[in-house]
């Protein structure tokens, strides 16, 4: 099977790509969004973010605000992942008539709240009958020229920092896959699935006061985000499994699950979807993260190294190669 | 059964409008495109589509080049409707893992062929697996401040006219539906359907130089988007059905059709996806249509009314309501 990766090699290379256009543009395809640059005192940053019935999310399990509320979040999380402030979105929303109701009205309740909440407004989309619900989302921000936060910044010796506690999100869907999602009394572990926080105002200010050298968001694991990150820098990078900051699960819902795939460590360096920002600083500037809007969630798990491998350091201090594990659609 | 226009007044209702936005939003949810103004010597135009098999396309009777060719083609007819220039797109594609070999390719190669013609180039996008084939599109393009052409702008008085040919992409569905989608030498009555052509270069220079008040492209059939543009401007249309240029069907291809539906004045006044443009242009301005691109292919086809009715003037002289019987996917 084709992994994602070079699928969307695959399209790049099939299509006039702006990489190669006319100078407005500042970055194309491969990054979390795309930079624009008409020529302001603003860059326009835009992305667009895919959520799907059956691959992303079930009608039967899922909420259907926290589908609309999710849908948005994500979209916007590539926006923060480049240190942009979210302005607009387009919604394309295909679905069966039979959710143009009562479904859709909560939907859109979720969407409103994230929108609110995100600070972004609706300004266009396209609407359509399918079997299955189908959203997509495109997303603009704005970010000061030359500002925008990438990929490919990272540099050998550069400090890798996460925010928040990772794993939380898959363990999250792990309850709802178990029959949870409406269970008041998991409500606060089953938020970071439903509900993912976006690290809006972190991005921003990574970005405004050029501390991060590069960045992104944490979407398909820690363990496949670091590999695409180091693959854009063309860096390696050493990570401590102890500083790896996870999610806690407590003894009683522990009982609740089977222990399958719950190993808090596991959810941490492979579960996906916390959108949390992954980036890396150089030394010089790490003591200034002690001013950043969140700062007491954010935790140095490694390095930068110019050796291009990914090591994961054990407990134990054992080294070994930090397989890729996260999530792949087509995998 | 709630028809679009009801659909996508239930979700401009629920979520934060840009309409009520900042300043640098000139133009929201309800044209053809959302209007930007980044503050330069541009205004950026946006819009999205969606392109769903089962629904606009079937894969065992549409190439998959022409899906390709089509789902941009279909997009950038927003920025032409608009008088935009076609820059920049965004690719959403959900497909299934059995898609991603030589049909991928194929419907790449369309897609590259209509960027080229077009001009615009891909600077990101999102990929996901789907049980059927899913494509939106985001385009970007670029006009002089305040130059967008809207549906809004059309005054009593107004002459209206379209270009080209209708009904021509209908007759071409109707080919297809009847498994002549292959037949070489159908090829210049199919490829109105399979791969549209799109009048950029009129939408440009209607929109610089300030010659139609409104514009709006034939995306779902005469009948359903004049009255559409009618409703925007809150103005009424009278046209006359001996006026609306129509398809041509050749008596040979008259024999291998049933004759239901085609009509070619039915196809002219009804039929979807011909992508021409539907603009009106006060009668002090009309003569300087003559230097327009094709000019030879713009036809006057009635007068704006302050009476809000849409009237059609049959041959005989007689006057009736023009009904909306034009796409509308959830009808």
């Amino acid at each position: 099977m084709m992994p994602e990766r070079q699928l969307v090699e695959k399209i790049a290379r099939a299509l006039p790509s702006g990489r190669r256009g006319p100078s407005r543009l500042r970055l194309g395809i491969g990054d979390d969004a795309a930079v624009l640059s008409p020529g302001g005192r603003t860059d326009w940053v835009l992305s667009c973010d895919t959520f799907l019935e059956g691959v992303h999310f079930r009608v039967k399990t899922h909420p259907p605000d926290s589908v609309g509320y999710k849908a948005l979040a994500r979209a916007v999380s590539d926006l923060a992942a480049m240190g942009a402030t979210p302005r607009f979105f387009l919604l394309t929303l295909a679905l069966p008539s039979s959710r143009i109701g009562p479904w859709l009205d909560a939907f859109l309740q979720g969407m409103d709240r994230a929108a609110r909440e995100l600070g972004i407004s609706a300004i266009g989309g396209d609407t359509t009958r399918s079997r299955a619900v189908f959203v997509s989302i495109t997303v603009l921000g704005e970010i000061a020229p030359s500002r925008a936060l990438t990929r490919s910044g990272a540099r050998p010796g550069d400090i890798i920092y996460v925010s928040g506690k990772l794993g939380r999100a898959q363990l999250g869907l792990e309850l709802v896959r178990r029959g949870h999602a409406s269970n008041r009394q998991l409500r606060a572990l089953l938020q970071p699935h439903l509900y993912p926080r976006i690290r809006v105002e972190l991005g921003s200010w990574l970005a405004r006061h050029r501390i991060a050298r590069s960045a992104m968001d944490l979407s398909d694991g820690l363990s496949t985000d670091l590999a695409r990150l180091c693959a854009a820098s063309k860096v390696g990078a050493k990570i401590y499994a102890r500083r790896v900051p996870s999610v806690v699960i407590p003894a009683a819902v522990a009982r609740k699950l089977s222990k399958r795939n719950l190993d808090p460590r596991q959810l941490a360096l492979h579960g996906g979807e916390d959108y949390e920002l992954l980036f890396t600083v150089s030394p010089r500037q790490a003591k200034k993260l002690s001013r950043a809007p969140g700062a007491a969630a954010i935790t140095p798990i490694g390095k930068i190294t110019r050796n291009r491998h990914l090591i994961l350091v054990a407990p134990d201090g054992r080294e070994q190669r930090l397989q890729s594990q996260g999530w792949d659609p087509f995998r």
